[in-house]
């Protein structure tokens, strides 16, 4: 795309701006957001700023991300292409080279069989980006999970009671397991990061505050859980979600809770890794499924800052984790539709009506 | 059984005895051993004590028991007798309590099915017993699961990784995640907490020091695993033990792994008790396995005194580490044997071999 017709196309807004400061400026375009932040002081910057964006095939905040590090002035967070790239700033301590560590091992490892695979994002390397300010970074690049969908309902949930890997410093037991006690971690065995959900064109989503979320104790879990799924999530009182999508996200041969039991197979075998700290990603298309279109409902996996070698062990914790989240998705089923889960099978009961 | 006739059968030990002192009496009677302690000063005194022991059902310490505390001079242990009653004393802290709390709502439960209920000892309630020196302590009565055996084989295996309630003290918790820490716990999901492993009638028993288990890594228990089920379990520096009998004991459709896939099944469904801190006991009988007679492998749940109500969540901790323990059996029955574990069921490989 050309930079002349970009600037044509453009609503600019520049969100701050004093002199020779640090400022970011946002450029909407075709619904899209891009995102840069640079000294801007005069229409020649401003000018160059869309050229850089351009140059960079259309950089963009993800605006489907509910939890983790965010872009903002003076602070890196992931962005996303138009070609469905997703590019994540390596974090600087080592938590960075080993999400790339895993990331290289787990998509060179011939063991991962295909139907296993697809729960996770692909990986394309690692790119060494230039900021506006001039200053290097470099990034994982990743398939970006969203990029085919429109307003998608998302749901980030971290798995496993315990977050810290056991050769983890006494420094950082102390901090996870503290986090892991004030949240539902320990005693439900996974922890709700973040979510939003789709409520329409005019009102956008429902996406309760992360402190909300952080307080959030098991009965607040189990009341997201059904609020993702249902027309009425934003009611902030109502404690009886109508829970009317649970059969056509949560049900079904295709929907969440069959690839968890895939995922469930998988984890009572493989000892190749361990996933601490690791989140399942639950996403959706409300608005597909309130017309009566499949929902697109989807898992994937992402966040492997914390991943070590399995050494011939199964990851308990990430599966006890991962059975405590399908018996809640199980009770929401039951209690909702006319769903039952029998021998690692989501099927319809006898009844036929589903 | 009258005491003329017990003490014409006796070989009778005097342990240690200095005047006045607490000293111990072992009373050897048909390869059984009774065991009592008290101020033991004359001929009369000897007396009496054989007529308390004959009067108490001939009380008996549990010579199958590899862990937990034992009764000693001065100490508390549990007692058996010939009727095949395990008496427990209370813990003088809430466990004792607790765990009585836990056997009266369990016995009572309607909800556990009979397939599940056979793992657990029957309780036959709690009982005040008179110490010979005629101090008064309660007992839980429990079926004494290993009365109808000879030279029974035996392996504790305490589960989870986690051996604390969420709403445990600071203290405790910190307590307990050193030990697990220090353990396998925390890697493997489950530690072994002691074992014997019947040799011959002549050469006894094969029962590391409880020093040894305690230090055991991820390796050992692999090896201990593997020892159990071994004609050669004794030789310490052997790494390669037989595993001649692994597929009487693990393997076939009433071996052991066969019953911890029930529990697992039941595991992935309960939500009623959170198990911190059980024990999984193996026994099997190694004389009739070597004979090629059934092993008569028994799976048991043991130790209760911090089991916690579920409260709709299944118990993520114990599935986590009884899936653990479950791939370690698979992989030394995959190894030694031509059983398979299929769709949670232990099926021999279609070869036949077996």
């Amino acid at each position: 795309m050309r930079v002349v017709n970009v600037i044509k196309a453009l609503n600019v807004r520049i969100n701050r701006l004093s002199r020779g400061e640090h400022a970011s400026v946002a450029v909407h375009l075709n619904q899209s957001t891009f995102y840069r932040h640079l000294y801007l002081t005069s229409q020649k910057d401003l000018y160059s700023c869309f050229q850089v964006c351009c140059d960079r095939d259309m950089l963009k905040i993800p605006d489907h991300q509910v939890a983790g590090h965010e872009a903002r002035v003076g602070k890196l967070g992931p962005l996303i292409d138009d070609s469905g790239r997703f590019y994540k700033p390596l974090q600087s301590d080592k938590r960075g080279s080993e999400e790339v560590a895993f990331y290289e091992s787990f998509s060179s490892n011939t063991e991962i069989p295909e139907h296993i695979r697809r729960f996770f994002p692909i990986f394309y390397g690692t790119k060494v980006m230039k900021a506006s300010t001039g200053a290097e970074h470099p990034h994982i690049v990743l398939q970006d999970i969203a990029s085919s969908r429109i307003n998608p309902s998302v749901m980030d949930i971290k798995i496993g009671a315990r977050t810290w890997a056991p050769e983890s410093s006494e420094a950082y037991v102390a901090k996870c397991l503290r986090k892991d006690r004030e949240s539902t971690s320990v005693p439900l065995g996974f922890r709700i990061s973040g979510l939003r959900v789709y409520i329409s064109d005019e009102l956008g989503f429902y996406k309760p505050h992360r402190d909300a979320i952080r307080k959030a104790g098991p009965d607040d879990v189990k009341l997201l859980l059904r609020k993702f799924i249902s027309s009425n999530p934003s009611a902030e009182m109502e404690t009886d979600p109508d829970c009317s999508l649970a059969s056509s996200v949560y049900g079904g041969p295709d929907g969440i809770l069959a690839q968890l039991l895939e995922l469930k197979a998988w984890f009572e075998d493989q000892t190749i890794y361990h996933f601490y700290a690791c989140s399942i990603l639950f996403m959706y298309e409300k608005g597909l499924a309130l017309k009566g279109a499949s929902s697109n409902a989807e898992v994937k996996l992402i966040d492997f800052a914390h991943v070590t070698e399995g050494r011939g062990v199964i990851d308990h914790n990430f599966l006890g984790g991962l059975c405590s989240l399908i018996r809640f998705l199980s009770d929401i089923l039951k209690e909702t539709t006319k769903f039952t889960v029998e021998n690692g099978q989501v099927e319809p009961e006898e009844s036929g009506l589903i």
